[in-house]
C-alpha cells in the first residue's frame, strides 16, 4: 500500500498553514507559504517543497523571519517599485511584490518591482504561475546565500540564483522556465546526500576545489554554475538585479538560511511583468506560441526520447498526476512533519490521502 | 613583422563604411554597421568581426537587406514600442531601437522595444556597451536562424540566441555578459571549419544527432544548447520576446542569412533599459557595484588561475590592447576584403598599421 505515504496536497497545505498559525503567523499569510512549499511537491520540485516546513520555523522561533512585519512600499512610479519586507517570508513578501507588478503591467504595460529585506522565496514557477494566469509575461529573479565559486574561484561566492520566465500560449501547455542557475539545485544535492547516494560529475567541487560525486562533500564545497562562465555570468546578473539594484544582500551579504541564527537572510527579488498587448494583440500572440510549441514538439527526435517537451511542461504533468494520486513524503520529511505537528498540536495524519480512488475526483 | 596583417581599428572601420557606402548605404549608416563589425573584433570577438562584411554586402546585392527602408514606429506607449525594421541592417534598426528604448527609460524609468523584419545585428555588446555609456541597465536580446535543436530532438530547430546585460559600475570596468546561448557560438564552429581544427567534444551534433569533433560535419549538424534543458529554455525564451511578442520569424520562420536567397531574414530583437535611480540613487549603487566586483576579484583561486574576471573584463582589456597595437586579420578575410575592395574602388591597404608604435599613441 502506497497510500500510507501519500499525502492529499490540499490537506497537506492546511497542515502546513496550521502549524505557522500556531508559530504566529496570520491565516492569510500563513496560506501563501504553505501553498508555495505544496505546490512544489505537486510540482515534483520536491527539495522546495513541505521539507522546508522545518528551517522556515525554526527561523521564526530564533526570531530570523518577523512574521508580524509591515511590508512597505519604499520607492514606487507608475512602471517601478521598491519593496523593503521587512524580513517577512520571502513568499509573503515576494507575492505582494509581484501583485504589485501585475498592477502596474495592467496598468502602464510594465511593472518592475525589486524586493530587499526578504527571506528564501520557495521556487520562481510559484510567482510566474501567478502571472500567467493574468496573461502577463512574468519574470522572476531571487538572489540567494552562497553556493557558488566564480569561473576560476574554489570558493562559494554566488548563489544558485533562480531565474523563471512564464510565457502565455493559448492552448497549449504555458511555457514555464523555473531553474537553479548552477548545473542542478543545491536541493538535489542535499536529497541526494539525506538518501546517501553519489551525485553526477561535474556537479560540484568539494572545499578544496576539486570536482567530487560525494554529496556531503559537494555541500561542503560548491556546486558549479551552469555552462561555466555562461552560468555565473546569469548568476551573477540575477544577484546584481535582485541584491545590489534593491539594497538588499548581494554575494557574501546573503546569509545562510541554515547556518547564520545571527542575522535575518536579507534575500533580494526582483520581478518584472509585461503587458503583450503592449505589443501585439494577445489573441494572435497566444496563437503564435501555440504555432512555436507544436512546432517543435514535433520535430525529428533522438532514438532514446519519446517526447519533446517544453519547461514546465514535465512538472505541469506531475502536478495533476499528484493531485489525483497523492504527494508521496519520504520518511524523514514524514517523521520531521510528525514531530512538528506534535509541537504544535496539528495532526500529520489528517493529510493522508487514505483513500487516494476516491479522493482525487472532483479536484 | 606582423604589421602586414594589423589594421588600425578606425581606418578598418574607414573602409567598411565606404564599402557600405558605394553598396548603396547612406554614410550614417554604413557608419553603424562599420562600427559594429569592428568592434567586435576589437574585443576579440572576431566571429562576428568584418568577417561578416562579405555576407552582408552579398545581402545587399541580393536585395535581401534593403538599405533604403525608412524604418518605422509601429506601436508605441511611454515605456514600450514595436518597430518594424522594414528589413534593413540589423544594427541599424537596433541602433534605432536602442535609443528609443533609452529615451524611455530616461523619460519613465523603463524601456521596452521589440523589433520585428529585422537582419543579424552583430554582438550583443554592441547595445549593451551605448547603453552602460548612458548610466543605463541593458537588456539586449535577438533570435536568429535555426543551429540548435531542443532538448531531445536532433535537428536544428532554435538559434544560439544572444543575451546581453550591461550594468554600469563606479571605478570598476561594468559588468558586460554578452553570450550565445549554445555551448559556444556557431562562429567560432565556423572558424575552427575554415582553420580545419576540431572541436571539443559537446560542443555540437552532427546531422544524424550523434557528438562530433569535426567542424564540418558541426556545420552540417546542430550546435547543442548551454546546461542542457535549461540553455534550450533560455533560447526559447530569447526567441519569443525577439520573435513571436514582435510579429519576427521565431524558430524555423527566421531565415538563414547564408542559406536562403529567396526571404529576407525576419531577425526580432527585444531591448530592455533600465534606469538606476527608479531603484536607488545612482552613484550608491555604483558603489555597490564596485564592491561586489572587488569582493569577487579578490576571492581565493583555483591552482592554475591567474585571476577571476568579471563578465566583460577581459573583452574590454583586449579592445585597449588591439585599440593600440592593431587588429590582426586572417589571411582568408584579408584577401576577402581585398577583393571587396577592388570591387568597390576602396584599398584596403589604406587601414593597415603600417607603424603601429606611433599610431597606437593619442588614440
Ligand atoms: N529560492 C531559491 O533560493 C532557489 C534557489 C535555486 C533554485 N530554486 C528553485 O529550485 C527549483 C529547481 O531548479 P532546477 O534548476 O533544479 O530545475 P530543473 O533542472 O529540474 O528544471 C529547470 C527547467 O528546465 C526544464 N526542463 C528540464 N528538463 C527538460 C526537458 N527535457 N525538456 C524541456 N524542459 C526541461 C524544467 O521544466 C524547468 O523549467 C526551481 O523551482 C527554482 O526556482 C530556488
Ligand atoms: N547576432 C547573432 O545572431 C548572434 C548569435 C550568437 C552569438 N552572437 C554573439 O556572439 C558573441 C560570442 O558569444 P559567445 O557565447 O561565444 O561568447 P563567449 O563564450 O566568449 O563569452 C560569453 C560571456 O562570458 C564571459 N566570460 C567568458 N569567459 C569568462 C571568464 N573566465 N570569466 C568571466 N567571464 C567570462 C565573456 O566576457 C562574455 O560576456 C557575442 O557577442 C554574441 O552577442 C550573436
Amino acid at each position: 500500500m502506497t497510500t500510507l505515504n501519500h499525502y492529499h496536497y490540499k490537506r497537506l497545505q492546511e497542515f502546513c498553514s496550521s502549524v505557522f498559525v500556531k508559530a504566529g503567523v496570520e491565516k492569510e499569510q500563513a496560506d501563501i507559504v504553505a501553498a508555495s512549499l505544496v505546490q512544489a511537491d505537486l510540482r515534483g520540485v520536491d527539495s522546495h517543497g513541505v521539507v522546508r516546513t522545518a528551517i522556515y520555523l525554526k527561523r521564526v522561533e530564533q526570531k530570523m523571519i518577523n512574521p508580524k512585519a509591515k511590508i512597505r512600499i519604499e520607492k514606487e512610479d507608475e512602471s517601478t517599485a521598491l519593496i523593503d519586507g521587512c524580513n517577512h517570508f520571502g513568499a509573503v513578501v515576494g507575492d505582494k511584490a509581484l501583485k504589485l507588478a501585475m498592477k502596474k503591467a495592467k496598468a502602464n504595460g510594465v511593472g518592475m518591482v525589486g524586493v530587499k529585506n526578504s527571506n528564501h522565496f520557495g521556487t520562481g514557477a510559484f510567482y510566474a504561475l501567478r502571472g500567467l494566469k493574468e496573461d502577463l509575461v512574468t519574470i522572476v529573479m531571487s538572489n540567494a546565500s552562497q553556493t557558488m565559486p566564480p569561473t576560476g574561484g574554489i570558493k562559494p561566492f554566488i548563489g544558485t540564483n533562480p531565474l523563471a520566465v512564464g510565457i502565455p500560449c493559448g492552448e497549449c501547455e504555458p511555457f514555464l522556465l523555473d531553474m537553479a542557475t548552477s548545473v542542478v539545485a543545491r536541493g538535489k544535492i542535499i536529497v541526494a546526500a539525506q538518501k546517501g547516494e553519489a551525485i553526477p560529475h561535474g556537479w560540484a567541487i568539494d572545499k578544496n576545489g576539486k570536482s567530487t560525486t560525494n554529496a556531503e562533500e559537494a555541500l561542503k564545497g560548491s556546486v558549479l554554475p551552469l555552462g561555466g562562465p555562461k552560468g555565473y555570468g546569469i548568476s551573477m546578473f540575477i544577484d546584481i538585479f535582485s541584491g545590489v539594484l534593491t539594497g538588499a544582500g548581494f554575494g557574501k551579504y546573503v546569509n545562510n538560511m541554515y547556518e547564520n541564527w545571527k542575522a535575518p537572510q536579507n534575500v533580494g527579488h526582483f520581478f518584472i511583468t509585461i503587458d503583450v498587448n503592449k505589443f501585439m494583440d494577445i489573441k494572435t500572440f497566444k496563437h503564435r506560441m501555440d504555432l512555436y510549441i507544436r512546432d517543435i514538439k514535433t520535430e525529428p527526435k533522438a532514438e532514446d526520447v519519446e517526447e519533446i517537451f517544453i519547461p514546465g511542461e514535465m512538472e505541469s504533468r506531475r502536478s495533476e498526476q499528484r493531485k489525483k494520486n497523492g504527494i508521496n513524503l519520504s520518511q524523514n520529511v514524514q517523521r520531521e512533519l510528525t514531530n512538528i505537528g506534535m509541537k504544535y498540536g496539528v495532526s500529520l495524519k489528517d493529510a493522508l490521502m487514505l483513500n487516494h480512488n476516491t479522493e482525487g475526483k472532483g479536484v
